[in-house]
């Protein structure tokens, strides 16, 4: 019943698009809820009263926050079908990690890139980023995926990287992201992008390109 | 066997605490090797090369890091006994909401209370942290722990409160925490300190306000 799962969300949230993906891979109906993030609704509010944030699942009435935990929820309780988590309290463990890793440490370094000022506080920025880079590209030796043959919970979480460094690569004119020195992610990059689950659940790339120049104008133009 | 379980930690860590007060619940035997985080061991360099952090797990001679991650690996691995996760994937996923709410937001928030150099630059931090200590109280309602009857994963994370809170008060000379405006955190954390885990795997009180002594003193004398 398409009314048991509703998903509060955003055309372009990256936290979003993780739920998204999962509840296609999973095959579980829903019905998705667009929000305007300046206006947002009394549902959203009642929904997540701490964060007042998308993405938030309702299932058969009751809400659950935060796109990790979120994540784990779908996993846990639709587990008949492509599980995202490995079973092995070790591997989950380190899926976790992982992910954690992308939440705390990849996702803020890359993101500072784009808000910083000017070429060289940008260039400067890349450091710490380009380590991270690194770092998660170790993980993937012998690996299609994160997931290791299909995309999984880390795949999920760290999905926005895909589709958007080149979005970002665009907008601040400067290069993030050197295929030949990240050749495993590069390779993931396009497998993931590829999924039927993805391909059909990404934002247009025109939007985004747009959404992004308004938003790195005003990070350029605005003081600290 | 002593040698299949390893903790590197340290004797005041708040996140390794975590850890150890989850290993005595469950009663998982242990080595502990306490690290001085001036000089890092070899080892724990080698089993965290990403964070180069306490808490460490070493089990089997497999390293596991982040202390949620370890609480959750903990939970999975020797599930036989004590339950620190419910089992119901809902209230598994408010447990885990409420732990990143910890992590995320009411840590930081008291932190800077700590951190921030002045009376009235720690009162303006206040009103942050005391928004969140309300929201946190509010989960208490009708529960001796936020776990319920026992000392559950939500514990665990926000027992660094229940120890700290009366330290930082005495070193930064600001009340941070009136019992009558939290009457459930209040006895929670008296509940939560006189469990006998708990109560036995305390840092000493004195050692504690020697330590955040020194550590507030170099807070409010360097630049920011």
């Amino acid at each position: 019943m398409a009314d048991e799962v509703k998903l509060y969300r955003t055309w372009s949230s990256r936290f979003s698009l993780r739920i998204v993906w999962a509840l296609h891979i999973k095959g579980i109906e829903y019905e998705a809820i667009f929000e305007d993030l300046s206006h947002k609704s009394p549902q959203l509010l009642q929904y997540n009263p701490v964060h007042k944030k998308v993405p938030v699942l309702v299932h058969k009435g009751k809400p659950i926050c935060e796109s990790l935990v979120i994540l784990e929820y779908i996993d846990e309780t639709w587990k008949e079908t492509t599980p995202l988590l490995p079973q092995d309290p070790y591997e989950k463990a380190m899926a976790r990690f992982w992910a954690k890793f992308v939440d705390d440490k990849l996702l803020p370094s890359v993101q500072s890139v784009f808000t910083e000022k000017g070429y060289e506080a940008k260039k400067e920025a890349l450091v710490p980023a380009v380590k991270n880079l690194e770092i998660i590209e170790e993980q993937l030796k012998e690996k299609k995926y994160f997931g290791g043959e299909s995309i999984g919970y880390v795949d999920l979480v760290l999905g926005w990287m895909a589709y958007l460094l080149d979005v970002f690569e665009e907008v601040i004119d400067l290069k993030l992201f050197d295929a030949h020195k990240f050749p495993l992610l590069s390779g993931w990059m396009k497998n993931f992008c590829d999924a039927p689950a993805i391909k059909q659940h990404l934002p247009p790339r025109d939007k985004l390109v747009t959404k992004y120049q308004l938003l790195h104008e005003k990070y350029q133009t605005t003081s600290n």
